[in-house]
Parts: structure tokens; C-alpha cells; sequence
């Protein structure tokens, strides 16, 4: 079984869990009607099944390479790229105005997860454009985005995210790369720049990076940050490229997965650059650019979730072993069956939260309302860490589900849980999302997080005539998150972080067990079936969790650091 | 900072936690002084640290190759192998009078937990000749011991276990290999075996393949199952090999990590073998091996978690980021803290485990008791699907507080999560392990399970009076564990299979949280410290693994094949 798009799923989400309904009857998107989001879906997903598919599995096999300066990418991959940029799938949020589809992000974030089941390392090379043109959208000056944003929306041009460095990666705010102005309005920027994902390809005109440098006289930290666009080959006006600038890809890092997408080491030698926003406002301009890119990697997550997960079935389904049952295949095993519904559960868990994250950026976008503002800032990392956490996770009992075979690359399995496993990595770690989740997420005391809660028991009384017991158990795991929530608000920040982690996933667990029970009161007899799997058995594990989150950051150093290391 | 044996930790468990003196009490083990024990672990020490830790990255990044028919290892493989072969850790366990140490599992199992830590691609093959030596100690003729045993226990020859078919994994009775008496009491063992790890070597100077195969007359299924000695070489009567056997390795997988290890496809085509055991009671006979290669599997996995441990211990020592107190490393952030000291708490807790094991099949060897059998039958698949699943975490989150580093190569974390990754599905998959205990394992109404619960309760009492708080946890979670044992045992199969590996894994981590306890009562504050937090933050899980097992297969089936399919 090849990979099949999810595009009933995503409708059904659409119009039943997450409330498009609302984005969809603001002005700024009233053209998105349901008959041109099915259409999209379904072009969509055509591309991803017949196109970008067949690619998973070359991007592995033959990595891309840096062959005397030049990057050389996987077979197959400068087509695949064409169609998705040929399809309009990288500008689908973006401007009208510079050739985008102006599409809600949550129609986006559909096609990128569609996109991320059938090749995660190439469509990591749109995702980081994406984020590019949105920074640009917002913090560019007026000629900046006439000259970039037509190419980067077309897919001419793509762009890529240059951070970190050596000595500063979850801590920004150590970066060393120098811009000295030139005296003619642009800089001079210089430095080392590592895990730069997609820094060079070789089927784009030209290769756009958003760079964070600090300007000669700028304090330390991250308020002396300011951020460039400092692309491969100086534009002429006319949007023609004209010079190599004076970057260059020292190395690309042998990873552990995702090896279709070159991760470069770049040397900036006074290369051209021209400032993005504000001088020393790089921050503000990046984390644009991060928020987004941040909800675009937990998407990747459930995208390789839902691929493990049908991979995993079509091998079950097809395997006989042992007296199993109906079809006699292993499916029939209750073990076997017990890991593939929890593989779906939990991917329908994540994938409505990602949704219900776009649907708030969407409302903040068409309706600049704060509250909007807050409820995707707080759902942001709740996304981003579930959902790389569940396409780890997804794809680990993928591999299980397969055996012997999941452990021989050759059946595909063990690829997904390769590529899979740097998205709880960059975007910030899982673990500095957990913390500006409890910390900056919650400066309102808690008020966002309870409000989202209330929804959720809303819910449990709607529940409550039909599935009496699952609404319930939704009811006291909601109340139970409410209480701990409020313990938690009243903690000092050690306190907070030591429980981070644990506190994020419990969240998740329960604001999908919300979404489950929504599914099951709209759905057919799948969807409650799906979601008493997941009330019974998976939502339980909040408990466990927020046993560990009120036990704040006590006793936690009580082992020296002798003891750590005593062997 | 390389690998360092834990050597402090075995003496401390062997001496207060898991009772090896009972072990060393029996006459069968009375050589086995402390003094002996503690000079064994000091030189496994010193040749694992030094000989065998070097080899990990290079068995990795220069695989095994097929070269013309001939497997050629991994650089050093072969010297490593010979450290191993003559500081006689192959035959720590064998019977001294074919050159064997006669050393009591419980040490083998320290010694083998060393080697896996340090390399474990390498490991795996002394591991597989060690279950091979048991298997023909307990079910060969004289005359094959005679031949065969001082070769594999002197390391100049090594062994294999050759189950797997393409149509027969779990379902070892659906093998197909046949087995033709020649008329001179050998037979002409003929088919295709997959799987077969270190299946050829170039450093020994025969291979001695145990083959599962039929006779021409035997029924189907499990019981027509004869057991073959197949050697690579025909050896002499002297001892010394001779003519070359009609068998050979087709290929080898390409695997998602244990490079260094060959897992060989071997065709066997009328290659000539002996019989080990009975008539059709090859199953029997493999058993032996598997029972005992499945605590060394578990092992294997708490040996993993110990060298990704310390790995990314030494990593968070050494890297500054952000503003963290003391030290100014980032083991000093919560976060970081928090994943390091369940990294350790686990590994401990999975090696209890594992010791505890092993403690009762010695028990078993020296008395003969069947409550020793029992006790050491039920240990086993716990041991080995928890040591794995630990194994498989903390490795996982030895990736993830290397950051970004953690996904490139170089650094070796990312080799710890490949290499442990198989250990959950070899010899027997962790489904298989959870099903065999709630089954087989339980068929005594689950007596045993009670019995060992009990104990963990016992060990309450005495640390009520200076952990009271604690000891209350242990005692609710162990008595929790007891009421749903009795529920579990009234269930029928499908029930129990459903809630199998959540059963398992809840046994242990109580079974952990017994032995924290009993460590936390005999050891310094350090140890207090982890078995508080092992007690407080990964205890609890059982209850939401416990909500699980008590939905048994309720509503398992309620989603359709379609329904799990749909997209």
C-alpha cells in the first residue's frame, strides 16, 4: 500500500473538530470555500502520492552530496521540488499581491503534512521558504519584498534560516557573526553558521538566507541581534541574479536520517547582506519566522506518523504469521492491533491539535484579536512537540509492528523513525518548548491554558447523553489538568521547568482526548471507536504525568554531579 | 569522557539488592569468593574500557561486507574478539571440566552488560555462542560436547542460532528447512535461514551453525522440529577442522544500525549435521538457548543505556549554553537534569532486573528447585523486553540532550539508539516477551507474580520507618499491581494478550521501584536521591499502564480493517 493523502480526514477536521468554519467566514479569507479547499486537498494530494512518494526512499539511499563546492541533491529531487512549486504549494499562505494563494495557513498545514508523509526531506526545503516569506512579509522594507517575494513564492528563489553557531544554539543569543556596514545602505556579514537546513541546492536560481548577525557597536545578548537577507547570488533590480555573493557550504553534516536534505555548514566572508527590520530587532523578525516554522516541524511529526502508520498497516496486513484470526494476517493479534490503533489515535490526536493551532493563527491574522494572538502563541509549542514526540513515537512501533523487517532499511520502516527524529530537535528542542510553554505561554497567569480546558469539559456536557463514561473520563482528566495548572502558575520558574516536558505532553494528551470526543460526537461509528481507544487507554497517562509535574524541581539536584558520573 | 565500567554499582547490587550471596552459598558456586568476583569485574573492566569501547564507532561506520562469499568484519573486530576469546569471558558460565569458569550468570551478566556498553555489535557474537554452549551442554551427545564444547568455550570456534525463515518468525513452527538422515546417524540439512546473526566471521576458524529443522516424517508446527549442529568446517576427531560444509552466506542485511554484526541470509544445501536432543524436540532444546539469550538480550539493552548514558552525561558536563547556575554546564538546567536522572534511575532499575534474573537461574542450576525455575521463567521476558525498552529510551534521550548533535553521526549518540534498536525484536519481539508472560508465565494462576510482589511489600515495611513516604508510594503502586494480577488471571487469552506489554511494563517498573527501595535502604544519600526519584517521577506511570490492561480487548476490534485503513 503506497501512501494515500488523508484528505477525509482533513475535511472532516475542517468542518467538525477544529472550526474552519470561523476562518473561512472572516473577510480576509472568504474566498477559501469548500469547494476550492477540496480541490486543493485533492490536487494536492495527488502531487504528494505520485510524485513526491516515489522520492522517500532515493532521498535516503543517495544523500545529498558537496561535490567541489557544489551541492548535488538526491535523484528525483529538482523534479519534485518543480512540482510542489509548480502546484503553488509554497506560497498557498502567502500574499496575492506577490503571486501567493492567500490560502488559510490551516489549508497550508494540511499540505505540508501531506507533503511531509511522502518525502520529509524535501519538503523541508518549502517549509523553511515559507517561513522566509512570511518574516519578509511582515519585517522587510517595501523594495526587499518586491525583489524576494515574487521568486520565492514562485519557488524560483528558496530561502533558508541561519541561527545558530557553534557556541550558540539554544542560546541564541551567544551568536558572534559580525555585519559591518558598507556605507551604501548594506552590510558585510561574516561568520560561521552551523545546521543550516537546504544552505544550497541545485535546482534553485538562488539560495536566500535569512541570516542573524550583530552590528559593529551592538550589546550582548539577543537584544543586539539584527537579521539580513544575504543571498547566494546578488539580485539585479529587474529580479535577474547577478554576482556570487561571498558565502560558501565548508561541509554537510552525515546525519543520522533525513538524508535527502542537505544540512550545511556555511562561511560567510563579507558577504552582501541587507537588513531585515529594525537594527538589533532580529529577534523579533526571527521569531516570525520561528512560530510558524515551529507549528511547520510538529506537522512534519504527524506527517511521518501518518506514513509509519500506513506503512506499518499495509505490512500487517499483508503478513501471516501465527493463527491469527479473520483475514488471518497479524492485524488479527491483539498486540499487533493494539499498537497500529494507538499509531492512529495518537496521530489523529496530533493532528487536530496542529490544526486547531493554524485555525488560531488564521483568526489572529484575519482578525489582529489578541486573544487569537495568545491561544496559537499557546498552542505553538504544544504542536510542535506533541507532534514531533507522536511521529517519533508512531514511528518507532512502525518499525515494531514490522519485526525483523522493520530493522532491515530495506522495507522503509526504519527510515521514518531516522528522518523523523530531528524534529524534536531543531525549532527548539521539545524540551525548550515544554519551557516557553509553562514560562512565557503562561505570563497570563494560566488564563489561556484554562480557557482552552473549558472548551474541552463544554464538550464532556454535550458528551455526556450518548457517552456518558468517555465524556467523564474527559471531564475529570480536563478538571484534574485545570487544578494542576494552578498550582503550577503559583511556582517559581525552577519549579515550572523541572515539570515542563511532563506538563506539555499531559496537556496534549488531554486537549486531544477533547478532540477525540468531539470527532465521536459528529462522526460515524469509526470515529468512536477511534476515540474510546484513545480516552480508555491513552488518556490515562496524564496522570502519571502530572505526578511528576507537582513534584516542581524538588530533590531534583540532589544527585551531585559526582554522583551522575559516579560508574 | 569514554566509557567506565560500572563496577561500583554491580558490587553494591550484588551484595544488597539482588542477593548474590544466596548464589554463592550453594556449593555449586562456593569458588566464586567476593574477592574472585571483584578481581573478574576489575579485568572485564579494564579490557571492555580499553580493548573493546574503541571498536564501537569504527563497527559502525565500516560495516561487515560479503566479499566473494566471504564476510569481512569490521576493523579490530578481530582483535577485540580475541581479548574476549582469551580473558576467557566466552566460557565464564560453562562447565570448567571442557575449559569453562564455572562462574555463577549472575557475573557473566555484569561481564555481558560491560561488553554491550562498549561495543555491542561485537558482543553479540561471544552472546550467541554462549547460548550455544548451554543448548549443547544440556541436550548433546558426549561425543558432540566432547568435540565442540572446548572449541566454543576457548572462543577459537563460535556459534549461531538459526531459527528464522521468511514465511517463519514469530511462528517458529512454520519452518520449512529440511533435515535427511544420510544413513550413517548425520543428516543433509537442506533450506534458507534469515536473520542469522554473525552468521560467518573472519576470525574464527569454524562457525557452528544450531539449526531448527524437519525430519522427513514430522508433523507440522512446532512439534516436527528437529535441532542440527551444522559447522562451517567438518571437524576431525582431533579437533581440527576439515572439509568445508554445503552451506554459505547468501548475503547480508543492510540494517539500521549493529553494523559491526553480520546478519546473515545462510542457504544451506544438504550441508551434513548432527542431531542435539530428541527426535522432534528441537523446540525444547532451543529453548534452552533462547531463554537464556533473552536475558542476554535484556542486557544488551542495560548495557546500551549505560554507554548512552555516560555519553550524554559527558556531553551535558561539557557544554555551556544559556545562563545555567554551578558548574555553568547545562546539566545544571532542569530540563537537562531531569532526562539525566531518569537515564540513570531506569538503567538501574532495568539492571536490578536483570541481575534479579539471573540470581534465580543460578538458584535453579545450583538446586534444582522448581520454585527457583519458576521465579527465574518469570523473570525472563521482563528482563528482556524492559532492559530493551530502557535500553531504546535512554538512548533516545541521549540524542535529545545532545541537541542538534545528537543527529549528526559523529558524536555517537545517535549509534546507541540505531544498534539498541533490534533488541526489541530479536530473539523474540517485546510483544512476543509480554504474551509469554501473561500466558505461559501465568499458568500458575499468577502465584509467582504475587510472590515477587510480596517481597517488593516486604521491603515497605523496613523502609517505613526512615522513608515512610516513599515506602507508602511502593507499597500502593505493588499493591495496585496484586489486585490487577488476580484480575488478569481470571481473563481469557485475548484479554490478557491485549493488555500484555502495558502488564509488563508496569511489573516492572514496580519490580524497579522495590529494588530503588531496597538500594535506597542499604546505600549512601546518592542512592537515596534516585530511588526517590525513580519512586516520585517514573513510578507512577503504572497506573495509566495498569488503566490500560483493565480495558483487555474491549472495543479492540471495534474498528474495522476499512476502518483502519481509511485515509
Amino acid at each position: 500500500m503506497p501512501y494515500r493523502a488523508p484528505t477525509t480526514d482533513f475535511t472532516f477536521l475542517f468542518d467538525h473538530v477544529v472550526g474552519l468554519d470561523q476562518v473561512t467566514a472572516t473577510d480576509r479569507f472568504e474566498e477559501a470555500t469548500p469547494e476550492m479547499i477540496e480541490a486543493i486537498l485533492t490536487e494536492a494530494a495527488k502531487m504528494c502520492e505520485e510524485v513526491l512518494a516515489p522520492l522517500q526512499r532515493p532521498g535516503d539511499t543517495h544523500p545529498a552530496k558537496l561535490e567541489n563546492g557544489v551541492v548535488r541533491t538526491s535523484p528525483g529531487f529538482a523534479e519534485g521540488y518543480r512540482a510542489i512549486a509548480e502546484g503553488g504549494w509554497i506560497g498557498m499562505s502567502a500574499d496575492p499581491e506577490n503571486g501567493g494563494m492567500g490560502l488559510p495557513m490551516t489549508v497550508t498545514t494540511a499540505v505540508n503534512e501531506m507533503m511531509s508523509s511522502a518525502c520529509l526531506s524535501l519538503q523541508l526545503n518549502p517549509l523553511m521558504t515559507q517561513g522566509q516569506i512570511e518574516a519578509l512579509e511582515h519585517h522587510a522594507s517595501d523594495e526587499l519584498k518586491a525583489l524576494y517575494l515574487p521568486k520565492l513564492i514562485s519557488g524560483e528563489w528558496c530561502g533558508t534560516m541561519n541561527l545558530t553557531e557553534p557556541q550558540a544554539g539554544s542560546d541564541v543569543g551567544a551568536l558572534k557573526t559580525k555585519a559591518v556596514p558598507n556605507g551604501d545602505g548594506t552590510y558585510a556579514i561574516s561568520g560561521q553558521k552551523i545546521y543550516i537546513s537546504w544552505g544550497d541546492n541545485d535546482f534553485t536560481e538562488n539560495v536566500c538566507h535569512l541570516v542573524l548577525a550583530r552590528l559593529p557597536d551592538a550589546v550582548e545578548g539577543t537584544k543586539g541581534i539584527s537579521l539580513f537577507m544575504v543571498p547566494k547570488f546578488l539580485p539585479n533590480d529587474d529580479g535577474s541574479v547577478g554576482a556570487r555573493n561571498d558565502l560558501r557550504v565548508v561541509s554537510l553534516e552525515h546525519k543520522m536520517g533525513l538524508h535527502g536534505s542537505p544540512t550545511a555548514v556555511m562561511e560567510y566572508s563579507g558577504a552582501t547582506g541587507w537588513m531585515v527590520g529594525a537594527e538589533n530587532g532580529g529577534m523579533a523578525a526571527m521569531f516570525t519566522m520561528m512560530n510558524n516554522a515551529r507549528l511547520g516541524v510538529g506537522v512534519q511529526g504527524i506527517g511521518v506518523a501518518e506514513g509509519a502508520y500506513q506503512h506499518a498497516l499495509a505490512y500487517a496486513l499483508d503478513r501471516k504469521q501465527g493463527k491469527a484470526g479473520g483475514s488471518g494476517s497479524i492485524v488479527e493479534h491483539a498486540d499487533v492491533r493494539r499498537m497500529l490503533t494507538a499509531m492512529k489515535a495518537d496521530t489523529m490526536a496530533a493532528r487536530a491539535i496542529g490544526l486547531s493551532c493554524a485555525v488560531a493563527i488564521d483568526m489572529a491574522t484575519a482578525t489582529g484579536d489578541s486573544a487569537w494572538k495568545s491561544r496559537a502563541a499557546f498552542l505553538t509549542p504544544i504542536a510542535k512537540a506533541f507532534g514531533t514526540d507522536v511521529g517519533m513515537a508512531v514511528a518507532q512501533e512502525g518499525v515494531q509492528v514490522h519485526g525483523g523487517m522493520g530493522f532491515v532499511e530495506e522495507t522503509g520502516a526504519a527510515q521514518y523513525s531516522r528522518d523523523v527524529r530531528v524534529t524534536a530537535i531543531y525549532e527548539g528542542t521539545n524540551g525548550i518548548q515544554a519551557m516557553d510553554l509553562v514560562a512565557r505561554k503562561m505570563m497570563d497567569g494560566g488564563e489561556m491554558a484554562i480557557a482552552i480546558l473549558d472548551e474541552v469539559m463544554n464538550d464532556t456536557k454535550a458528551a455526556q447523553e450518548t457517552m456518558p463514561e468517555l465524556a467523564q473520563e474527559v471531564w475529570d482528566a480536563a478538571n484534574t489538568l485545570c487544578e494542576t495548572t494552578e498550582w503550577l502558575v503559583a511556582q517559581d520558574m525552577q519549579d515550572r521547568f523541572a515539570g515542563a516536558v511532563p506538563y506539555l505532553r499531559a496537556y496534549a494528551r488531554v486537549l486531544g482526548a477533547g478532540f477525540h470526543l468531539r470527532a465521536a460526537l459528529k462522526g460515524d461509528d469509526a470515529r468512536k471507536a477511534l476515540a474510546r481507544f484513545y480516552i480508555e487507554r491513552l488518556l490515562p497517562e496524564h496522570e502519571g504525568l502530572l505526578a511528576q509535574v507537582r513534584r516542581g524541581a524538588q530533590g531534583l539536584y540532589d544527585l551531585s554531579l559526582d554522583d551522575l558520573a559516579a560508574a
